[in-house]
């Protein structure tokens, strides 16, 4: 077993790891930029090593300061958490050069699902279901017909240049698509300089779900089934939930077993997630794979019963899986708190945090790394804790939810509590119905001023 | 279901039956003496209401104002939490006469069980073992040996006016008994003037195993596996556990089995604890029958995914339980934190927690009213704070414990903390191996300064 790990990251996902860490009996090592030096990260670390200034290219993303903090300090493996170098095919492969574990992805593992044109590849390859489309930029409008009438309708043309929903058009039914197919080059032409179009089926009242796997050295794989993560504003997650409302036994096992396929397919190692989009009929596609730990993967800790970073550990230290896969036995629902003005557009609010008072009690569990009198940096992501409840079932964890907002104080910043307390009570939400459209129509009422 | 419960307690339990009621959906009352204002339980209640000066036989212990609180705010059920009016059973006929539910045991049901001869009596018929002794008090020498004979070496003499140990003696074979009764006999004479002894079994290395137990208005009751609840100071429990490290399946059948067979017996209604001394050779002997929620609850939660609170509710409301039993699946273990200097023969210390900071993340509860500014009166128990890890294996969770122990900041009075801290690296501890006596041995260890 390693003896010391350098986690090479910082706010609640540093301190995350270095506590299974400590309760692994694991001697850790923080790093930090000069912004960070008061974070609870730095604190509860064995040691401590400033790697720079505040810009994380500076700091965080600076792999050769990385490295010899690792060196200096003796760790004999590295965490990278989520985000910063935790995809980086190079870091990766640096690691291993100083003999030096990457308590993750290998450097052609991450290269290979990094890539999108790759990872899809690869997926088909292995038999995963992928959003059917174009084999790239059609010839004319005689292919497009043929793709179209392949792939069936409801179609998407796709300006190969596009952005911003310019140059592209959802086409219904075969009588529509000439015209779609005319306009959408015109407007891709005078946007884009580019008349370029590609196509791709329409998925219909898309979810996001995505499975949770792990794979260990031999090359064996297991899933942890999945999560909801359909709540999005702008693609940034927003709450998640396991199991998701919309799924049925025959389909969690039909994507669990796509997602081992998958992990196995290219001897995956470490926990990892296939992201798949599901439409309304229930099927699915691959959307992408993350080989690192998800900001919302204690929703799956809660309901298998499993601590995911100890598995990554004990994986990365060559401990095989058992390979039996991973049920939920319980309801799970995360918020993510960020210091944020839902009022105000999400704007960021960082600064001071003058007060604080977490929830806690039954099925309450609470990651932060902030405490009272933490100035929140400017310079990062804006989340400050994950706030998660777990019980029998989703009508008592959202009960949980509500009761544990309603417990949760920040004073001197502004926080997405009041949009998370109104989520929990918006009907299509407690009805389960929702996908990663949600959002576009969800009207955030008056604050409500707070009852003495 | 009830419309507005009115919780007749303060404290850690009023916050979480509190907690519990919001999320079924149920109005709360809270009351509260002038000491107590600013307690989180008053402020988490949709209402409450002051009932009268610190001292609680003016406030928590004074029926008539609980009662016309309840009466006044229109509450239907009333939840007494422990200590206080929990079992008393004049208060739960008082209440039953307004046609306010008492949430817990009728008032013949806690007459049976308050009374510990009463008790010992209806266990016995009901075919629970009791531990074996003399019927009162023994005659002569003659009636002395001829009861020692049929319970078996050891026993224990013990004077009937007797205390403080003073009249007492463990007596290990048949040759050592007349001494011991002619000495036990004389110190009794000197020290009270009655010279009147009794025997009884003597429990040899005692645990202290408790049985959690719901019974429904239908007198069906079911078993949720036990507590270890040995390690107490002056018959205060410090730090309970479930499962118990002492404990085999076997034992567990049979120790459930009995508790299920005594309050179907009695037809008792409500969550209960019977609580077993169990010695050496894991024979176990009724000690009494507590017919309230206990302090200790949390882990039993833990280990079998329900809350006892919303259980009782449930039943108090005649809500059936399906009557199978529940096993636990995890480790739990909680740790009492009390407003007392362990290096000071544990003195209450009461007075403002200037600064908190609470642990959290995977497999930790924190159950607690106090926050950063909270003054803890002196008029109360010390306990600030309930904390409960929880995990695959026991191991695991003493590790757990270690490292949350380790975050968590209580500044400005002391604390149990730094016992706790000590206990989890007990050589005995960690080997499961201790007994109700496990604390006269214990030696606490000087004061570590806290690192920099």
């Amino acid at each position: 077993m390693f003896k010391k790990i350098l986690i090479a990251n910082r706010g609640e996902i540093a301190l995350r790891v270095i506590r299974t860490c400590k309760e692994m009996g694991i001697k850790t090592v923080a790093v930090y930029s000069t912004a960070d030096k008061e974070s609870l990260h730095v604190r509860f670390a064995d040691e401590a090593v400033c790697i720079g200034p505040a810009p994380s290219s500076e700091s965080y993303l600076k792999i050769p300061h990385i490295i010899a903090a690792a060196e200096i300090t003796n760790a004999d493996a590295i965490h990278p958490g989520y985000g910063f170098l935790s995809e980086n095919a190079n870091f990766s492969k640096i690691c291993k050069e100083h003999d030096i574990k990457f308590i993750g992805a290998s450097h052609d593992m991450i290269e290979k699902m990094g890539d999108k044109a790759t990872a899809k590849a690869t997926m088909k390859a292995a038999g995963v279901p992928c959003v059917p489309g174009s084999e790239g930029i059609l010839k004319d409008f005689e292919d497009c017909l043929k793709t179209a009438k392949k792939i069936g309708f409801p179609v998407m043309l796709k300006a190969t240049a596009g952005g911003g929903g310019k140059g592209m058009r959802a086409v219904w039914s075969e009588d529509k698509l000439e015209n779609a197919w005319e306009s959408a080059r015109q407007e891709a032409k005078a946007g884009f300089g580019n008349d370029g179009m590609y196509m791709e089926k329409l998925i219909e009242e898309p979810r996001h779900i995505e499975i949770q796997i792990v794979g260990d050295q031999t090359g064996k794989a297991c899933h942890l089934s999945e999560r909801d993560c359909s709540v999005q504003r702008r693609h940034q997650k927003l709450t998640e939930e396991t199991p998701s409302p919309f799924m049925t036994d025959e389909l969690r096992e039909e994507m669990g077993n796509a997602a081992v396929k998958a992990a196995e397919y290219i001897k995956y190692e470490g926990a990892g997630t296939v992201e798949f989009l599901v439409d309304k009929h229930r099927k699915f596609y691959f959307m992408e794979m993350n080989t690192r730990i998800q900001v919302e993967h204690p929703i799956t800790e809660m309901v298998v019963d499993h601590d995911l970073i100890r598995e990554q550990i004990l994986v990365a230290a060559g401990v095989p899986i058992s390979g039996k896969n991973y049920y939920p036995k319980l309801h799970s629902i995360e918020c993510r708190i960020n210091a944020e003005d839902p009022y105000n557009n999400f704007r960021p609010s960082p600064g001071k945090i003058v007060n604080l008072h977490t929830p806690g009690g039954h099925g309450v569990r609470l990651d932060t790394h902030v405490y009272s009198g933490y100035i929140i940096p400017p310079n990062y992501d804006s989340m400050v804790a994950k706030l998660i409840t777990t019980a029998q079932t989703r009508q008592e964890a959202i009960h949980k939810m509500k009761r544990a907002l309603d417990e949760f104080v920040v004073e001197g910043v502004k926080t997405t509590i009041p949009f998370h307390r109104q989520l929990m009570d918006h009907p299509d939400y407690l009805a389960g119905n929702y996908t990663t459209k949600f959002m576009e129509d969800f009207v955030l009422e008056a604050e409500v001023e707070e009852e003495d």
